[in-house]
């Protein structure tokens, strides 16, 4: 049964939370005050339902319900995860939590996305404090796996360890922080980082588009995948760390940022930023920049993800919990199923459509599983020997859209010796959207020659082969391209 | 016929940008009197062979001619650019410049890799102060785009021009910053960055583990693809940048990072800094990271292009400029060259060998092309009419390793009415790697069933069709899975 999240405040922040609790599968409860706040929840997750299924190798539990509430009671009932998202004022986060504790459950987790308050402030006044802790997560809340969790004193380790698992389990890293300060760790960076690019615009030596290309042409791409001081430790090459901070010390003591004042934030100032702004980014809504980015994030994030590094090994580590243990089905009468998936946003062309080349990415990841299912898997392959493909023939038969969740099943025309033939159907639904026929040849990763498997292999395939043999043969297979089906 | 840069400094940098060049097909003269610098550089150019050429969707240019020099002077010969990458030491580098500037062309481009000097302050004491410019780039220089560009006021604004286009011509996006002040404007950025992680590691509050973790997993992933004001911009949401700068503008007076100090790198400071990054980085060899970086570089790289965006549209415009003008060759009795290009990283497996999906990009990438080849280019698409893949036929022979340089011939085995049906042979040299069969519907887009070209697109795919009739029928056409080729 599907567990009760409370969103406070649904903003940018609060209504990424929303979305990524409901897509893995939570029931959400929202309150916000502002008339406004369902149209605005509402867009946050259309986002993130085009964005975030597809993250995932496997799919995604059913969404959960979202309900819009009039009160702070009325949301925070049944709910496990009370999330706070107001706006930065102490004096209101505090009225909040007390009004929160006077109805949620006395175990529940309530979590702040405060930017910058450390949790003893927020706890100050509250009726449980051990209650409350800091979650501070980062815009696209969906997309984006980091999130501070920071505790006070006042919460109990155990607390803390739940509080980190529920994050987990909803596909974030939390990164827990051992001493409060004000700010966490993140947005300290990002404050220092803004302070300087507030007196470059000031002081006229660049505009917004220069510095956002300083960042995004340079440093920015780097830190996608390894942060500062991984990226110095390579810097410093064969002499290492040490060195390094040797090397660049002596820059500590020159000018080279404005460290003792912040700009005044003057009329012309501001005026000056939002009008580079404007020239920089103006010619596109925040809609559709919205959802550049996030074409961008997923990408960037997949292609971690297939070098199974940084975020991407994050995202890889939670397929494999939503997953679980992998075995052939005891009933193996029927194609068997091999993927389950969305479509994921790099997977599509600038019309949504799910291109030509991916349909073969879907059909390499079932004939990976299928390989599993019979016995091939991570250690038969480091004891040298697998399944190469030699053939392929795929048959577009319709369309399929960013998001569209596919499922392929795969029936086994010969296994036998060193070939094994698969044929497997691509579905959405029950439309049926394309076939993969494939030949697979089993080869020694030593001389890259054709070579006979295991026994044990032989005999698995063998089993599920004799199995399958009692299906009828698919329309399509034997077909060669432009044959009548 | 090949330019020549001269390289002074041949460390990370100055290597660098020895491979760089070298891989554009640029000849480069290496100066360092480090004994041991030709090893050094060489293990860089290798590393950029690896990752570099297949970040380009069209084959590079020949590799130029490296060579190790004993002199500066010989170094210089015949240079049009002369690239210092000496250490940080202002003395040192008026040195250099001096002995350059006695032996190199009086036209000739004199760019310092200074992370933070300004172009005046280098010009001080030249013969021509009007030859020296900052030409700031970043590490891997053989990968990330940006390079800073500082003029001094002694720089005419032709020269300038000149400077940027020999680096656009490499594939760099040249940074024009007008206003000189130390360290430029992304170092000064990082710099802010580094003094507020030092302190966080000085006070005990994060390791530098966490520290890398809390921008890899979040605003690290934003900043590869969009600067900090665009995505500030983003924040704001529907409010705008004005919003966004007046909500959070109180917080610059508060106690969100360190600024009016710097921490004292004492023996202690530097210990703690070196020891957390062996514990967080020390399992993987310097040689290691380096791959790795390199290879979520180059798929972060190339996600982005697919996309269009930020870097991406950079690596796509390099693409265009290298290619030029794009038409059927006069000779029609052959079959069509329509893919040239170095198997990029992302297109391989952990083996390094290219993975079985990624044949139909290239295969589909060859398609691509020849649909523009035959006049169905942006604008048809754009009027509503295009071809879709209804079946592929792929025949696996021999294996590919990043690196490769792969090229696909493409024979119209048939092209009237509303199918086109194209037969690709990829090649690695004179070794055939696989073959290609694509039966394709001309479609309308609005309705998305077939329908009939236009008469000037059949006639040209009549034309290609009728010629290469006379060609052989290759082995393996018309085959199913299976059958004997």
């Amino acid at each position: 049964m599907a567990q009760t999240i409370a969103v406070i405040g649904g903003g940018v922040i609060g209504g990424g939370w929303a979305a990524r609790f409901l897509l893995m599968g939570w029931d959400v409860q929202v309150f916000d005050p502002d008339p406004d706040a369902a149209r605005k929840v509402h867009a946050v997750i259309d986002n993130a339902r085009r964005s975030l299924p597809g993250l995932s190798d496997v799919a995604l539990p059913p969404e959960g319900v979202l309900r819009f509430c009039d009160t702070i009671s009325e949301a925070v009932f049944g709910a496990v995860w009370i999330q706070e998202s107001v706006p930065e004022r102490l004096a209101l986060k505090r009225k909040v939590f007390q009004i929160v504790q006077e109805f949620c459950a006395p175990d529940a987790v309530i979590a702040s996305s405060t930017s910058g308050f450390r949790p003893s402030q927020l706890q100050g006044c509250a009726t449980r404090p051990a209650q409350i802790i800091v979650a501070h997560p980062f815009n696209p809340v969906y997309l984006l796996p980091l999130v501070e969790l920071v505790p006070g004193a006042a919460n109990a380790p155990d607390f803390v360890d739940k509080a980190a698992a529920v994050l987990t389990g909803i596909g974030m890293h939390p990164l827990r922080i051992h001493a409060e300060i004000d700010a966490h760790i993140a947005d300290r960076l990002l404050e220092a980082v803004w302070r300087e690019a507030l007196w470059l615009v000031n002081d006229g030596i660049a505009t917004t588009a220069e510095i956002d290309d300083a960042i995004r042409y340079g440093f920015g791409l780097r830190w996608a995948q390894m942060g500062l001081f991984e990226t110095y430790r390579i810097a410093g090459g064969e002499a290492g760390m040490r060195h390094f901070i040797e090397q660049f010390g002596p820059c500590l003591k020159w000018p080279w940022t404005k460290l003792t004042d912040v700009p005044e934030l003057t009329g012309t100032l501001i005026d000056r930023i939002a009008d580079q702004s404007d020239a920089q980014s103006g010619a596109l809504s925040i809609r559709e920049l919205e959802r550049i980015r996030d074409d961008n994030l997923v990408t960037i994030l997949r292609g971690l993800k297939a070098r199974d590094w940084g975020a991407g090994a994050l995202l890889n580590a939670h397929d494999r919990r939503v997953e679980g243990a992998v075995a052939l089905p005891d009933d193996l009468r029927q194609p068997i199923p091999t993927l389950a998936r969305a479509v994921p946003l790099d997977w599509t062309d600038y019309n949504g459509h799910m291109t030509e080349a991916r349909y073969l990415d879907a059909f390499g990841e079932a004939t990976d599983r299928m390989m599993l299912l019979i016995g091939c898997d991570a250690d038969y392959i480091a004891a040298g020997r697998s399944f190469f493909t030699a053939e392929t023939h795929i048959r577009h038969l319709d369309e399929a859209h960013a998001g569209t969740v596919i499922r392929i099943d795969t029936q086994i025309l010969a296994g036998a010796g060193k070939k094994m033939h698969l044929f497997h159907r691509m579905y959405a639904g029950d439309r049926l959207l394309a076939t993969g026929e494939h030949m697979l040849i089993h080869v020694s990763l030593d001389t890259r020659r054709a070579c006979d498997p295991t026994l044990a292999l032989a005999e698995t395939l063998a089993r599920v082969a004799a199995a399958h043999a009692a299906l009828p043969r698919p329309q399509g297979a034997g077909k060669a391209v432009g044959a009548r089906g």
